[in-house]
């Protein structure tokens, strides 16, 4: 069970409203790798827990973290959109700056939200939970969430950079914060499980079922070979477990494929 | 450019049609992390890279690979539609074990496709470019990449027990040992990206811009404590540069957000 | 069966072209909650309708008016964008105020439509039809119904509001009167089953089966009272049955989730 | 900001496992009017909030309590999925009532998310964002929450009606009974405004913009007339500024619509 | 604008109830070539047309008369859905044949739609605006339509095969003789643009900014040449302007791709 | 199975960077019509292909053809985001002209992509599988495939109508001719299916179970004839079987449909 306090996490005070940039902001909300997703990742993954509690506790800690994540972002795009000139303004029509500014806004967001945040991405398109992932591995999970950070991070930097105002960048300076931490978080955790499990997922598949002559060989299907040079094809495997080979004319060992034609109750192309 | 050969690149034979077992495997042909997902990924993220061009050719070299990938599970889709029962079978409709197999295949199989596969998972959901990411920095994609290569092994072998079939098995074994290479591939690729760059993505924004006080520091947002005990929450950072906190109740540290009431133009709630 | 003819049901005549207004316009078409939500949902609860006679004619009457509305703003879309700059303009590039409009366009206006309406809302978006129910219960749907009117007549007037062409207000001026007279409808026919059979929806199951003493208790799950003040913690409730009750400090009074390991086949994480 | 207690709101303890229902009860988890719609719903209409402090506290009050309905139900599918026959048994296949069993079941609950929750509905399609509104008008907004509720508490319902899991179905009997309180609650917030504003949304929009009359005229465009019988078509108008008028034949009164060739750089169909 | 008389096109009357079949059926209601997509591909053509008034107003008939087939098929769906055991019957859950068709239907049907048709497919995905084009080029568009209604028309045969229920099939084969003609008036429309304009879409592009050499070019990028015993790779070209050639080993004749490394705002890898 | 060569199939080098422009072209990459759904189209209609081996090998050809499409496309987008104004310029602030160039660009290609290709639309609208048939008639399939060639042939010209950039006119001319070709060839191919099967798909459903006083009937569902003076409403139908006929007045042959009411346990609308 869940309960709330009115005070902001940090900070969500721009200097002045910016609609176009209150557009770019959706991104870290409710795109890909924003707030939402990994808010929605971390409650569903601590509720489907079946490990350790330690793992639970820590993951819905920083799930009910994210939510005031979320919060402070919607709170700071409504704050952007104060006087959004999404009213006509005669002489503003022929005024190119008003107009480019017009052009660069998001029309939904007086049209539909009436000057609030959208649970959407920049580019309008809608959250949905495919974003997301709860599998019940738990170190394939938290690889999935350090890519969630780290993706998260960079686009909140990139925010960063295409804003100079002071009130705005106070906020993503605590943000980018916070990610770092959350990329040591699960880089910690992962660790932990490698150490235990072994670094493949899923550690627990016999390895006499799997085809093991091409467990550790990086294939060459492109032409060149800038690609023989990387730790990826030398040396020993990650999983400490065999050594990579680097496989220059990878064959094709299966068979031709022939289809039977379809049943007649198909209406498939008649032979 | 590309250019086809015939052979597949394993066994794609099943020893008997099973519709049933078609639905299901559909899920690491098209879902959020079938082999339609890295082939997609790994094209752009090849692509658009800027990068030193031994990254370019690996990173094109495993996006051609899974091609080939998808075509291997097409292929086996196909022959398991085999004799579908989707024709309707006047006895059949009172044989309970024959309307169990209808209930539980995808109908579209039948209707859509003519007995092939599908671009979807195992829900009919169609397959999304939004599975995918190419960021333009590495060290975040090349996490995102060890991820869908840790789901999606995961995935193949969870298929792997729900058959018996030799010749499905035979093919799921292949892909599992590749799974194995790709996450050992992608962890290689990162080992070297973090020696150079560090830990956090992305390693070019300065620490002067970050709310230092927060970087290291696990929040407890949820009573109990078991989170305390974790690896994320004692010793020095995975980074190298901190020392993990733990904060037993992290305040509210941002301000009570008041918005202003909407311009009259927005039509919002009259005060 | 349907019929059509030629005059639309009120002018869609704009007094020039606007491609710019023409993106924002889409909202109203296809939309969340544009005419071809209400166009497809009126016409499966018609279809669907199990009900007396008089609703399921009714339905159909407005599903009906509802086509001929989606076909007006087509039509004054598709005369918007005649002349629109899709193409290119040596000295255009250079002119501000015409990359200003070519940045407020919707460019698949031009590329896609070939200067013709999309089915698709102000950020090109398409439509789909999880923005529809068809429930079976009346109540149930009227009050889907209503929403939608009022949803959909404030974006109407807010779009009034972004233009000042007479033609384009004229138009939006017959729509949103007919909005006022649709949310009057469904709040007349809404009346009517209430005062039949109570406020709550379903109205038939039993509250035997319900934990009455939740049945009316408002629950302050966030700091502060401001919410105690209310119509909805104070005096008797709306369906006439019961008295609200403002709960100050809400109890947990479930269990404290423990999940049972997976079994080894799902290959979770090992104890 | 949010904190989190382990104990759930109310008992989510199924009396055994139901790998079926446990595909079924997704639907409001994950559906168009799961209790991740009101969640998400509540939630950004209090963030962006610019009315009176006790409607923000209120709806962020309602937002808190909705999170800890997805919680539950979560729970309950896990527990729901707990020994699920994912696994192939030999003898199963042969079995039909096992064979039922897996044909009714989703395959994705073992494939994808290895016994757990998804944040999906009963068809397996991924809750987004798109289910949501919140537009800055309460009162449009509090008959969106309205009808929320009033389908939300039909699904349930209905759900009840398809188990006789004691278990389940007194989790159930706690949701039934806040979904009448919360249709309650909006009724009693829309009850207040209404008495305030005025029932059309928006009111603040001046009446002489609006055709007259059309304003409160139901149109009959479907053959025959038992439309004309309901309180929608005869006596004053529900709010209380007009009176409903029948129109048998309802007129076309706008232009013919022809559209302009397209320009040359269309390339549409030559003249 | 439109009006609607209350008979169907055509009779709608299963013999007895079949919740499985209803289930399949969606797929030509609400499936990407069903008839909502036909409906709403032909009304949009139509409102957008800019071509003679003969191709508007015979659009406009064929789009008319497809929202009877969507009125057909719903009702139809709805009487199939008749007396479904959506209701747990407790001796039920023990007989797999009831077990086996509860596996079959969509429990959305039940939950969602009480016992009513959805806009969506056989998979339970939603229609939705992208399956539909309407491009202002007319030969384009009704080789999209001549598509359109060939998938459709298998499909709808395909749906034939799978039931023995005569009325279903009565309607059905209503639907069929429809679609035969619907794919011979589209061939007609075709024929006669292409006698006028060509058969290269568009027409009106010139040549010389085409590069003419790979015009007519089959391009052999698969081992195996199979494929140049066909039309397509000897003979004149079928737009009468060319001839065809067959191109065993075609060449890469663009630039090895080298994209410079990303500026510092981006935080791309670094050099 | 697959292999790459690093050159491009023809050239792909931009004059000069013009990230406005980049996001038009991302329509024929990631869109509806796009690269990618005829690359995804053909490799499945390959991969599913129960036909002949000549058109198994020609489908491939193709598919493997449109691969290097969406990597010229890709690469070139990338090179036009080359230098974009993403970054914050506090002089570029107040210069309309770089405003202009912010707002018409997507912001999703620095913020998400780094400056990269994304598998998106001119919308931000990911590609998704829906966009793509695989029906096994190839019948049918060739005539998607001729529609998709048409469809995007028509958006590669508009947009060359939209640049005067000689590089982005070169790659663009490649591509127009491809179209071309591929035009030629799925119209090949339909001639020759046609010739054998007939024309109407499937040609394997037998006549006397369809209704036949409607398979050649023109049925005028709009006010107004102007439809009566096309060839599909006079002469021979183009499948050679039978006579267009021209219906002025189509009549409602089926019942006027009225519905059981739903169940007790369905609680629908009380009667
Ligand atoms: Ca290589
Ligand atoms: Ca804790
Ligand atoms: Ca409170
Ligand atoms: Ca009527
Ligand atoms: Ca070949
Ligand atoms: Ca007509």
């Amino acid at each position: 069970m869940f309960s709330h306090v009115k005070e902001l996490q940090y900070n969500a005070k721009p200097s002045q409203p910016d609609p176009v940039y209150a557009k770019k902001l959706q991104e870290i909300l409710g795109g890909q790798y924003g707030e939402m997703s990994v808010m929605m990742q971390y409650l569903f993954q601590g509720w489907n827990c079946r490990a350790e509690s330690k793992y639970k506790d820590m993951i819905l800690d920083i799930g009910t973290e994210e939510i005031a994540h979320v919060e402070m972002i919607a709170t700071m795009i409504a704050q952007l959109l104060d006087g959004a000139p999404a009213h006509d303004q005669e002489q503003g029509a022929k005024d190119p700056a008003v107009e480019a500014v017009l052009g660069g806004m998001n029309p939904q967001h007086a049209i539909v939200n009436g000057l609030g945040a959208q649970p959407n991405d920049a580019a309008g398109y809608p959250w949905n939970a495919r974003y997301t992932i709860a599998s019940g591995n738990m170190l394939a999970d938290f690889r999935a969430n350090l890519n969630a950070e780290s993706q998260g991070r960079l686009q909140v930097v990139r925010l960063y950079e295409m804003t100079t105002d002071p009130g705005v960048r106070d906020m993503l300076s605590f943000l980018i914060a916070r990610d770092k931490m959350h990329q040591n978080q699960w880089m910690a955790a992962i660790e932990e499980l490698e150490q235990t499990q072994g670094a493949v997922v899923p550690s627990t598949f016999s390895t006499e079922h799997e085809i093991q002559d091409v467990a550790y060989s990086f294939m060459n299907f492109s032409e060149g070979e800038e690609s023989s040079t990387g730790r990826w094809a030398n040396g020993a495997s990650l999983d400490g477990k065999g050594t990579f080979e680097y496989v220059q004319n990878p064959g094709a060992n299966g068979q031709k494929p022939e289809l039977k034609p379809s049943p007649a109750y198909i209406h498939g192309t008649p032979p």
